[in-house]
């Protein structure tokens, strides 16, 4: 019987924080510990080192994923610890897990097999309860805007056009419309609500994308919430509670240290869903590391059309970053899915149906060509793989002229990804010509368009009628000089969960637009993407469990 | 000018946690950090000692207080350095605050003046994760109640007929009632729900009461969520989800060290408001106490009407403790808003309305001897007070018999408390004939008519239909052998926030009751009080700030 996560990473013996720390130059100044395997790391750390060289900044992405996930975060680790046996001075930059998928369909995130986090059962229960400060300020704005409202008004708010939305680190579907304020006037004006997953909370995008306590708090204070009754908008700062919000996250800014199997350093921190927000890690835990380390390997969510397409239009322009190349992970299961075999079957060897499925894979690689980078596709294996299977796929790679290196790190933690970090290094070397996809002064139907046809490989984009009046808003606001941050299924590169492969010829509907004026981006949700997920039928929570000594099972 | 608390926390140069700890001999192995100044003590450290005899415990306890409070935390910071001062081996065991009130009216609360427990910034915003945990672990129930719905409904659930509400650790008056689930099929079964404030979710009376993680467990699975059609009681293990909710608060659990102004060693540990939950802090907390030092203060919310008749009839007789002493806080400004003096008035001298406020203290003492135990009057000096009150109030204890003495810890800190502390070690070895008020074998109604005629002081007490109904249920149930938790106004003796003083042939009305089948006891609701808060006109949230260098101000 193969470990679950959990045991393996339940048998790692781990080094305190700061031994890790010390590793990459980090002194105890500079952390607040949690316990003995997790620390806040200080803002300061990286302000003092703001003028040294940024190191080499390495993106991990995928194809579109099966439901199990493609081991984005396993290649991530593995590859980092790789890294770090072939003498390179390497961090990995990760996202936050959401209590959200933990308790629904996923379990833990934070890799797997050999290729993990630790302290795994804290960083996916409330770690340094970054993702709870976020949901108490998102709905401190919420309880002070119905306050607002119950007495007096001033501003005037109209309370059919509230844009601000609760939040909770929760997959529940009951709560993505409800009706507030209900019973004697005491309880508040009634009006229509609903709630977002925190990942998806504005909140939690400002956080990742900050570059200070006082950035944090100017974006905090910038969020849009409202309209008045002439349709002019309201922002928090009218409420004048930018301060007090800034105060909830004054710890949650900063990034947070734990280690992988292998004892090396790794920063968590934020964690945007990719699907239904921007889906990449904190630009300070970035900025971080590549200040310190020579190598910073790093993920974006799902698979390279929303990640990936995110990191490289949003948080690389907001941040200055410049990416040396791209990991894309590839799992054999995932391109027979591509192929079209069912969920039952992707056990069964199919050759023919992962070639066909290949399809998806070339887009992606396409896509990441389209943004000036080197790149290499690491096949992250399986122990369902056949060697055939493996065999085709590294020919497939060889006959298009794709670098390629299969990554073991899930049965052997670092050491099953030496050529891929080999092979990275030189990539690493290379000169790129990166450049974002679109120019932010096109116009937002332009933006959305390059993103759908580019990167989706859409024929055209269709906007709805609510769309088009917003965008006729925004764009007499003055609101239409910022990136898109499109919110799409990660199931298929259409918007249409069905599609695998690489469809052509299809059309991506832009049903709604949500400006994040704090976060500095506007959200273009397509299809039937939802910003609050449900449970499946059996809840993973029902299989989790701990015993009188703290000991917990069922948290892969 | 006065320095504010905030400004007198922030001066304090505090010790390393595991110095404070090791002051009362406890180890690093028993403690896990959160930063240099706060942690986590393991539940086997009071395992280890559970043969150990107990220490004295000493309840704080106050008359019916004005909206901002009688200074109990502050009275029991104080007096715990105090005893400390005076060469006992003391610990003070505390509540958490909630971040309802902190961004409402009240600000901050961790005592006050010179008699504080800090990091007072940190024990005031997320603390050490405990309410956010309870949170999590509360709505945790709701989605996975409401995707049983969703999915089929197995078990048959009333949806008119659902006993658990969601929570929020936040003021949020229009979330009181909701519909939840409208929209379209996907978005789950529509019902009507509404919030509790996080601090009077039943998950939080489990958390205070449970006597190891297993007993946690074995409660949250016994917690009551709703009837089937049938009528029939459907529990949180019918879900099958006690496992998961014991793991999410495996850590918030634990009783957390903090420190007092003057270095001595806190537990503070759960937190429910006394007004509408029990009002004491958690057993394990208090038991950690008791076996490590000779004297430990604690103090239960409010008024002695609420918190500490909590504290004897409930958390006493479900962990086996043993009072040695009462300390009844009354406050000049207090005593004269019982004479019916108006809330703009206080600030004036008025001996003959603070004499005739005197009832109100008087009622208070009448039960703590009903309790059988020995009890002092703390006059918690404010710089309002003048001498011809403080004498006044001197002279009425004089005459009718009770021991009394000045307390100056605000602006003193523990030396303002010297002579109380000297005075309790006396009262402390007399002995008592502490028992509950009522037999837990008594009828609902006898045991709720016990409290309120009593301890409130009323002629009788009327029950709703809702509540006679209700009763009926419970009687056939089996659930009637349980101990009350009597939610009611705190501003007054009655269950009517405008009655100040003793009022006399009152009626207390019972509303509604609701089983708290994990914590072990039944809630009674009378009057008017709501347990969800709401804001007022200015939230305290409107006065915080934080500069760039993380300096907060605000935070009273």
């Amino acid at each position: 019987m193969f470990k679950t996560d959990l045991e393996i990473a339940q048998e790692c013996k781990m080094e305190h924080i700061k031994d890790v720390a010390a590793k990459i130059g980090i002194e105890e100044k500079d952390l607040e510990y949690y316990g003995n395997y997790k620390a806040k790391v200080s803002l300061d750390l990286l302000h003092r080192n703001e003028n040294k060289e940024d190191g080499k900044l390495i993106l991990v992405t995928a194809i579109n994923p099966t439901k199990a996930g493609e081991g984005k975060s396993t290649t991530t680790v593995g590859l980092g610890d790789a890294l770090n046996r072939i003498g390179k001075k390497t961090m990995i930059a990760l996202r936050e897990p959401s209590l959200g998928p933990v308790f629904g369909l996923k379990g833990g995130a934070a890799g797997g097999g050999y290729a993990q986090v630790v302290p795994m059962e804290d960083i996916n229960l409330h770690f340094t309860g970054d993702m709870h400060a976020i949901t108490t300020a998102n709905n401190l704005i919420s309880a002070c805007l119905d306050n607002h409202i119950h007495q007096g008004n001033a501003l005037d708010i109209d309370i059919n056009h509230v844009t601000w939305k609760r939040c909770m680190d929760m997959n529940d579907r009951t709560l993505r419309r409800i009706e507030i304020g209900k019973g004697p006037k005491a309880n508040g004006v009634e009006r229509e609500d609903g709630f977002n997953i925190t990942v998806a909370s504005e909140v939690m995008a400002v956080l990742c994308l900050s570059t200070s306590l006082m950035d944090l708090k100017e974006r905090l204070g910038n969020m849009l919430i409202a309209y008045n009754t002439k349709n002019e908008p309201i922002y928090v700062k009218d409420l004048g509670i930018e301060g007090a919000l800034a105060m909830v996250m004054k710890d949650a800014i900063k990034p947070n240290m734990v280690q992988t199997l292998e004892h090396n350093p790794v920063l968590i921190h934020g964690g945007p869903f990719a699907n239904i927000a921007h889906g990449c890690n904190s630009i300070l835990a970035t900025k971080t590391c590549l200040k310190l380390a020579d190598y910073t390997v790093t993920e974006a969510g799902f698979g390279a059309d929303l990640g990936a397409e995110k990191f490289l239009d949003i948080k690389c322009r907001f941040g200055g970053l410049k990416p040396s190349a791209v990991v894309i992970v590839a799992t054999i299961r995932a391109l027979k899915q591509h192929g079209n075999v069912a969920l039952e079957d992707l056990k069964e060897e199919n050759v023919e149906a992962m070639l066909a499925g290949c399809e998806n894979l070339a887009k992606h690689i396409d896509t990441i060509q389209q943004f000036g980078l080197p790149y290499i596709v690491a096949i992250n294996e399986f122990a369902t793989d056949t060697p055939a299977e493996v065999e085709a796929l590294q020919n497939w790679c060889k006959e298009h002229g794709h670098p390629m290196s299969l990554s073991q790190v899930w049965a052997k933690g670092g050491e099953g990804a030496i050529d891929l970090a080999n092979q990275l290094v030189e990539l690493c070397d290379q000169p790129n010509t990166y450049a974002p996809l679109y120019d932010v002064n096109e116009t937002i139907e332009d933006k959305i368009t390059a993103i759908a046809t580019k990167v989706y490989g859409a024929a055209n984009v269709e906007f709805s009628d609510e769309a088009k009046e917003q965008i006729k808003l925004y764009n007499e606001l003055g609101w239409n000089k910022m990136p898109i941050c499109m919110a799409k299924t990660q199931m298929s590169l259409s918007d249409n969960d069905k599609l695998y492969g690489a469809p052509k010829d299809f059309t991506i509907t832009v049903r709604e637009l949500r400006p994040s004026l704090g976060a500095g981006f506007i959200v273009a949700l397509t299809g039937k993407i939802l910003t609050m997920p449900g449970l499946p039928k059996t809840p993973a929570a029902n299989n989790m469990d701990i015993n009188e000594e703290g000991h917990i099972v069922g948290l892969f």
